[in-house]
């Protein structure tokens, strides 16, 4: 299994629409991956390490796939319509990154 | 529910002993925290958002509690000797950070 995390950085002064985000795209994410996207999960930063303190992200977002075969198989296709998406919620870059689920 | 998300950033050269990290550092603290953890993951960073470029973290490991007050509950009692145990397995400092799960 593998988990394809998409983290929005905590930019002070950012755009980040979470309604949009959940009701809109979200749900585009998974129509296009259709059963290639196995499950995901969405985060919303609290804090940082020190209680009280900014979360480095505001919003993480974790997409679950068998491999990163079917991640590509089932994004891939439809890469241009979901990233032209993106500027409707935000405006910030997202940091991105595969991994291996070792622990599930 | 939230995430308790503790991310250890990719840098080269960095030491990080896997083997211990699982079959020693994580299970203390599961032993320590007890019930208030509810369940964890770790992943192991494959890439970044571009196939073969570098991931941003080697490793994240999520630890989900019922809340923050279960969270400091838990690991605050023991913070002290968990903490103690992280240079047996890394010379990285982690970015840390609380969530709270939106969709879980």
């Amino acid at each position: 299994m593998i988990k394809v995390s998409v983290m929005y950085p905590n930019k002070s002064g950012a755009r980040f629409d979470h309604e949009y985000y959940l009701q809109k795209h979200m749900p585009l994410v998974q129509a296009r991956m259709g059963d290639k996207l196995k499950t995901f999960s969405v985060d919303k930063g609290v804090a940082g390490g020190v209680p009280g303190s900014e979360p480095t992200y505001l919003v993480i977002c974790n997409m679950f796939c068998e491999s990163a075969e079917a991640f590509q198989a089932g994004f891939g296709p439809h890469v241009k319509e979901i990233m032209s998406d993106v500027p409707k919620y935000t405006d910030l870059t997202p940091v991105i990154q595969m991994s291996e689920v070792v622990v599930g």
